[in-house]
């Protein structure tokens, strides 16, 4: 352990005032739902007025979606050693399936508890885990097939609505293309039936472990705003339990809907604990990593027993996904050998070892439904992993990616016979011609259910900018259906990636899922981009920043060559300064023209729009010699 | 001026170190046409060997397309204040179809030569301009139609084809998808007649004008390479003139085909003289900018005359391709009045204000043909501006923009007339759904002129991000046929961007770019990502940086955890640690494997792919349990 490590406790309870101070303009808000303690956060977005000759016209205030749990609320008392309040307990413990155990049943995690060595590093409030009742299914979709609206449910459609009922109508904030949803079917407006539906027929997954009640149900689903997912954890070669525990909040702070925990180092267990803990976002894990460092990193010596034991103790502490390579099977493996960059999958190359050298099927295969007794038990949802996805364009939709791909599909089938929910991870490396097969592949043989996929990257030619080559594949995948985008950051393919490489990641992964959102038409996506353009031309320069995604670094910005407080209201910009700015002179011409009379309509009422037909018509002259 | 500005001459002549470092790794090549003066630089990257049992096997050098000119050759001499070689004055000499003048055609020309208070920071190196003679036209287009190969287009062909044949056929660099061209019909090698005909046609330009011998020839067109082009310029707020020097040569080096100098604050003409005569690339400008100047900045004042001496001002300079907005017509004006964002366009604004206070027709539309006399007499090109196109999501592909791209259908047709050469500015702001659309439109009604796109921005909604909210519809526009991108930086509607934005934003869309050709199947596109994978893959980290599109940035980000030289060869990189890194597990993976014969043809005859099929056929029990 290093220094920062042990001083965990006395350090983490105070995080970075960057990491928490509220976002400009904003407030935390609560909107209720027909329960009332179904209380969902929101993000506030106050506006200013827009001035006109006839006074002050309000614009109002923007409700827009928060990931950030109650860190960017300076009202919450937040104590990291105490965790997050869990707003679930009284949903899960009145559903009366579960019951909590006198012990932990893995044996690594009593082990663990039981090392005193750990005791100074180790989250300071004990909990015993909840467990299904013997017989019992406490899955989000076990209750939907029987035609139970959750809490969670609720909670998650009073979310997805983002309170669209408010700017709906506005004249302004209310314009909207008609979407090109291939083959999404978005309703306007999402209610608890519909999230039931779609959670009942697979197509949609609410990740909410009944060991993470602290967490703020979300959903990920084809028909519903496309999400994001922030990978971390420490490795062998750096990272401390503070670290990550601050990087967890940071990445909700700046729009994860998830976060995957994928350390891989010494005190796996510790870390993870403090980070559920403290996580208002459903946490991921691919318990492979943890169950490779309990054989010392020998992958053929992996068991069966220790990875079963590795799921139970990771469910008991809450993981609301696990990332499973069921599908890299034996006669797969061959298909990779004359690939550019073999398999580029941690997991998938380790289960691939790992069935060469015993030649034998995976045990993660052979198992299968014996894992799906685990993660009902606990509501774990499978992301099932990708083992095979490509590393490279060359190896783009090949035999061994679409071998898998198949067999996850039946997987599939296997989890939903026990009210499993399931998700698909997917690539990786596709150039942007290719991504539609994949998708379509994916949906096919997959029967809709939910598509993860990391990036995928559309080249492979610029380490340094992954974050960028990756939202290129990112956007258009999600367009065609993914419901959830894992984030690449700028390090990728280099090195581990520090708070402004997460950042700059989340965000990126933020525009691609909105521009998604858009091209799909999601019935709520534009209004945000209405706000924001209206706060341009008007000059509201302080709204047009706290309406962005990230308002810090677009002040910033703009204070790099304006820093006075005079120029938040100025009519110009440093780019092309006072007298050259097409948004000021453009206010000019629609005052001039409105002044007039003139309008759209009045255009073509007037006939002045016909005249370039007219010309066109009158033989090629186009305009008329003085 | 600043004191920077008046000491251009002692500094500029040494350029930052890290403006003109050769690139690590790499050399510059001149690759020979059939004439022995064209001599067309590439950038030549070479490789380590890869270590096999067999002893090393020998990577090939990569030429890669190179914009930067001499400026990254430590063999090359530069002096700002000499100017590059003009290695074109032969070429145009000749043709004997242009005469040096006597003296500048443009009275503002003049006048400035005239004022003494110019003299200390104006470009030191004299000259007097060249015009076509009397009667003759000295376009590329001219040329083309009636049959003429010139030095120009040979040389284009040659840096088209990038020494393709070197690697086509290399097993590992030249795999390939099939491209999916979307209506491009790309060569599998680029002739000089090839070149030519598309030339002949308007479905490519070169620009070049006769007083810019010092660039080096390259082609806008969508069967060849997307390009990209960088703005830069003054404005009242910040800049100097050494510094937009510099920034031109950064921008070259990073991968700009073009830079626009959209200067608008003081002494414009002097600042596009020493950025003429230093630059490799075409240089663009909208000369509208500094007539509006010269009326201080009234739009009411401007008048054909001073626009006329404007173009004839900048044309002997060198300018290679003009903005005209010539759509922006009286009648299509109320159009843009019930837009969210009016008219975002400085150029479409300013003409807008000037059309509606005079309620008269744009002159830049009424003396259209005399600004193609102009055009010809120089081989200037158009760049039709959208001088209405959207500036947010509500905006796009509405009346106004279409009313405007029809015309600049009309106006093409003048142009190709008189043999001037047209490419098409496009929009803007676009969601993902709605980009086909627009290529479609462009195409239709501009008779495959080359498309020339800002982005589009994919959503509004993350300002301080633009370059990359923008490279999301880029790629996808470019996939569509458009020939060129303009960049959009992260210091979009908030400010000038600095170098640092300048690198980020080129290299953000020559990923976009280059997204676009393997897309559409560009025959060298994959060749280089194959490389870098290659690279990747065998731990040669020196070689996956120097492939890369910035390899100073990677080198630096994978310093910032594994500093040592030793590293450079390490099988692992933070990201994973040594234990963990799928790579060197796949390697193990590939090498068990090929040592007992395994590869994916025998996979498939000794049936083992098969099994997968055998299972679900045996009705759903995927497994045997043990």
């Amino acid at each position: 352990m290093s220094d920062t490590d042990t001083d965990i406790r006395g350090t983490a309870a105070a995080l970075g005032e960057a990491v928490t101070r509220p976002f400009p303009g904003s407030r935390r808000i609560h909107v209720s739902g027909r329960r009332a303690d179904v209380r969902v956060p929101m993000r506030e977005i106050v506006q200013a007025d827009t001035p006109t000759r006839n006074g002050p016209e309000p614009n109002p205030p923007l409700a827009v979606y928060d990931t950030s749990g109650p860190y960017t609320d300076p009202a919450a008392a937040i104590d990291l050693c105490a965790g997050l309040a869990p707003l679930r307990a009284d949903w899960i413990a009145e559903r009366g399936d579960s019951e909590r155990l006198d012990d932990l049943s893995s044996r690594y995690g009593r082990e663990r508890r039981a090392d005193t060595g750990t005791t100074t590093w180790r989250f300071p409030a004990e909990r015993t885990p909840r467990r299904a009742r013997d017989g019992a299914n406490v899955t989000q979709m076990h209750y939907a097939r029987r035609g139970i609206v959750t809490p969670e449910m609720e909670f998650v459609a009073v979310r997805e609505n983002q309170r669209l009922e408010a700017s709906r109508d506005d004249p302004a904030l209310g314009r909207r293309h008609p979407g090109e949803p291939r083959g999404a079917s978005l309703p306007e407006t999402i209610t608890p039936e519909f999230v039931r539906d779609e959670v009942a027929r697979g197509r949609a997954i609410i990740p909410a472990n009944i060991n993470h009640p602290e967490s703020e149900p979300m959903i990920i689903g084809r028909n519903f705003r496309v999400k994001v997912n922030a990978n971390m954890g420490n490795s062998a070669v750096t990272s401390s339990i503070g670290e990550e525990v601050e990087k967890m909040v940071w990445a909700t702070r700046w729009g994860a809907d998830t976060i995957m925990d994928l350390s891989t180092g010494r005190d796996i267990h510790e870390t993870r604990e403090w980070v559920i803990r403290n996580s208002p976002v459903p946490v991921g894990t691919v318990p492979i990593y943890q169950a490779l460092e309990k054989v010392d990193g020998e992958a053929e010596a992996l068991t069966w027993e220790i990875f079963r034991d590795t799921l139970i103790e990771q469910a008991e502490q809450g993981v609301d996904y696990f990332t499973i390579h069921a599908g890299v099977r034996l006669p797969f493996v061959p298909l990779t050998v004359d690939r550019l960059t073999g398999i580029v999958s941690r997991g998938g190359s380790i289960m691939a070892k790992w069935c060469l050298a015993h030649h034998r099927e995976s045990f993660l295969y052979e198992r299968f439904e014996e894992i799906c007794e685990i993660m009902k038990a606990y509501d774990v949802a499978f992301s099932l992993g990708d083992g095979l996805r490509p590393g490279s364009i060359a190896d783009a939709n090949d035999d061994a990616q679409m071998a898998e791909l198949r067999t996850l599909g039946e997987l599939t089938d296997v989890a939903w016979r026990h009210d499993v929910q399931v998700m698909i991870e997917g690539p990786g490396h596709v150039p942007l011609h290719r991504i539609r097969e994949n998708m379509g592949e994916q949906l096919r043989h997959c029967h809709e259910a939910p598509f993860y996929t990391l990036g995928p990257l559309a080249t492979d030619i610029a380490p340094g900018y992954d974050h960028i080559t990756s939202a290129l594949g990112a956007a258009n995948i999600a367009w065609e259906g993914t419901a959830m985008l894992c984030y690449v950051t700028p390090k990728e393919h280099l090195g581990l990636p520090d708070k402004h490489d997460v950042r700059e990641g989340i965000v990126t992964y933020r525009i691609a899922a909105h521009a998604a959102d858009l091209a799909k038409g999601h019935p709520a996506a534009q209004i945000r981009d209405n706000a924001l353009s209206k706060a341009r031309f008007e000059f509201r320069w302080d709204d047009q920043f706290n309406l962005g995604l990230d308002p810090e670094r677009a002040r910033e910005f703009h204070d790099a060559t304006l820093p006075k407080q005079a120029h938040k209201v100025a009519h110009f910009c440093s780019m092309c300064g006072p007298k050259f700015c097409s948004m000021a002179i453009s206010q000019e011409v629609q005052a001039f023209a409105r002044e007039r009379g003139l309008d759209a309509d009045s255009a073509l009422e007037t006939g002045l729009a016909e005249k370039a037909q007219t010309f066109r018509e009158q033989g090629g002259a186009i305009y008329h010699r003085r």
